[in-house]
């Protein structure tokens, strides 16, 4: 087989790059490990930047978002038994969209079978030959068949454990890494949220974040031991100690109830460089990850896809290869400020075991300088509805 | 002997506050353990904000500092290779005022020695007596004679190792603390400065700063090894170290001469709450210091000046107590934001020796975003030339 690029990994990235190729007449191939089934049964976050929206219209995709999705013009961050608003909508002109992952991954889904265009799932032994030489191509097999696909290009979308990134040779690739010593554990559960924002909460009990899905779909987090197993926190013992970690009057207000999910996550901080090797580009998590807070995870591959779909564009339409030449570059350079903003953020908001008295006055005083001054709230705002690409 | 309030310690805060209290008629005896030409002996820097500007012209020692005062509208920051510039006038509407902490104090005594007010020099074994009763009195020798002063307040502006705040019992006082793991090793040379502006460089090799005290008399500061000696450092060492710090064409343009003072300085967070305790009233370093990066030392004793001067005037003219009881929480406020400020600021600049890879890349980002973000300009401009009182 023969296509123009080959999409590794079906999760949100790969699908929201095919379709943007799509609409501009360049054809892609999706492979996918799993079922789309079980694509859209992982949970994720869904705060979506201004520009992952914009992406999302471009592909053809936004219909739904912009009926169910909930704009938030703020979020409320709690401390020291209250809580304060920052104002997205009036700081920056810009709200963000509360619109699961699973959503607009099953919108791309959908789109993607409406045109027509091919993925192939269940695929195993994936490998990317020749990435650096004028053939690659990609081998797997599937039902126990053996199969090749050439291209002129290679995307790979594939996720921190999958195999593009580990194709980049270990004398190109520089890593770099941090582990955070705590893990975030949480649950969903159909009840109305307690806020019509997300409040991050920081208390001298650790973090917690109370976010939602919708009107009757909520979900809720709260920093634990990196050592702690969800069977270790009943229902009654997580609502317990995420009411412990809120300000009075939201903990009154919190609706409780069975949950439907419940997992414990670690948090990393984590980019490779380059993100770029011969005709081998990674999108996403593929080539970064960041921790949860501030919700930068899909809308940093988003902004990897926003470059890598311009670049292609640009040397399909145009015989101009500026765009993917650069891509490396110009997308490491707006991963760094996510990265950024996501390890200040976490570092903003939850307990380390190592903080001296000394350190917990900082972070204290960090919160209520963004609390008190305006041009912290400003560039707080400009980073969490998302720095231009 | 009777007086208002006992100021002990004629540095600058005490100075200031003792003029500014004599402008309202509350009488002050200021006691020093130096001579007078020993504490203007003392080189620190010289960054004033508008708001002591303000606080000098309230208490008319101000003249001087307007014609031999260098306003700066704003700083450079010079990093990898490059530098760029934070207008602070353009930002806050204010500059700073580059104005040696020497002459601060010089324009003080000259001012307090005018107004015939009494400074009592080479004071031994200060202790202030009943400072939580309604009888406080400081004893102390001078020239092998005991003496005593009795008196309504006490401000303790003796600095970090004077007796004031060893007074308050420990089971009252909470003090924080960050020692950083490098000092300062700053020369004083008779050159004409490299730059108009302060230049703060961060760099592979470490920290550097450009500052001034006037056209031909420059100040310089390069990070260095706690375990550092000046007799370690040449001039020509001290000057190739520097040049390797700034940016090509700075350092071509830095003129070198003798050093005409040398010594290192560690680096220093320290707080201690509270601020007051009965009729005894910390101010500055005495309450609090912080790393020098971002000229925080003296401005932030001054806020304390400020806060407690307001409370003195109010207590005599208005017999209101409210600015004495609330001084602590009002003065701890302020302080804690200039603390943040300059631990933000040293942790931007230096090079740490625990720092991972990932680590010296947030730090880059750090500084990539004050670069490239304005609101991120603005929130470090309004802290440098001062946040409100």
């Amino acid at each position: 087989m023969r296509t123009q690029v080959v999409i590794i990994g079906g999760g949100p990235s790969g699908l929201l790059l095919g379709q943007l190729l799509h609409r501009k007449g360049i054809e892609a191939v999706v492979l996918e490990r799993k079922t789309r089934d079980y694509v859209l049964g992982r949970i994720r976050a869904g705060v979506l930047e201004t520009g992952l929206v914009r992406l999302m219209e471009e592909a053809g995709v936004a219909d739904r978002l912009h009926r169910e999705g909930y704009v938030h013009d703020g979020t409320q961050i709690a401390w020291d038994g209250g809580m304060f608003h920052i104002d997205f909508k009036q700081l920056t002109g810009t709200p963000v969209v509360v619109y699961g992952q699973t959503e607009v991954t099953r919108d791309l889904y959908d789109a993607r079978e409406a045109a027509g265009a091919q993925t192939i799932f269940q695929v195993d032994d994936v490998v990317i030959h020749d990435a650096d030489g004028d053939r690659p191509h990609v081998t797997y097999t599937r039902a126990g068949q053996s199969h090749r696909i050439d291209c002129d290009f290679i995307a790979g979308c594939d996720g921190f454990h999958g195999i593009s990134r580990q194709t980049i040779p270990l004398d190109v690739r520089r890593e770099y890494e941090k582990t955070y010593p705590f893990g975030w554990l949480g649950i969903l559960s159909e009840t109305p949220p307690v806020h019509d924002e997300l409040i991050y909460a920081s208390s001298d009990r650790g973090f917690a974040l109370c976010s939602m899905r919708n009107a009757n779909l909520s979900r809720y987090y709260i920093q634990c031991a990196l050592s702690d197993h969800t069977s270790d926190w009943t229902d009654a013992a997580f609502w317990d100690e995420l009411r412990r970690r809120l300000p009075a009057d939201v903990a009154e207000r919190l609706v409780t109830g069975p949950s439907i999910e419940k997992s414990i996550a670690p948090l990393r901080s984590f980019v490779t460089e380059p993100m770029r090797w011969g005709r081998l580009f990674l999108c996403g998590d593929a080539a970064h990850i960041v921790p949860p807070t501030g919700a930068k995870g899909l809308n940093t591959a988003a902004s990897d896809v926003q470059y890598l779909y311009h670049g292609l564009v640009q040397h399909y339409h145009d015989r101009d290869s500026e765009g993917l030449d650069r891509y490396s570059e110009k997308a490491l350079l707006r991963v760094w400020k996510a990265e950024r903003f996501s390890w200040w953020f976490s570092g903003l908001l939850h307990r380390y075991p190592d903080q001296s008295p000394f350190d917990l006055k900082m972070q204290k005083a960090d919160i209520a300088f963004l609390r008190d001054n305006e041009s912290q709230q400003r560039a707080f705002a400009e980073n969490y509805v998302g720095l231009p690409y």
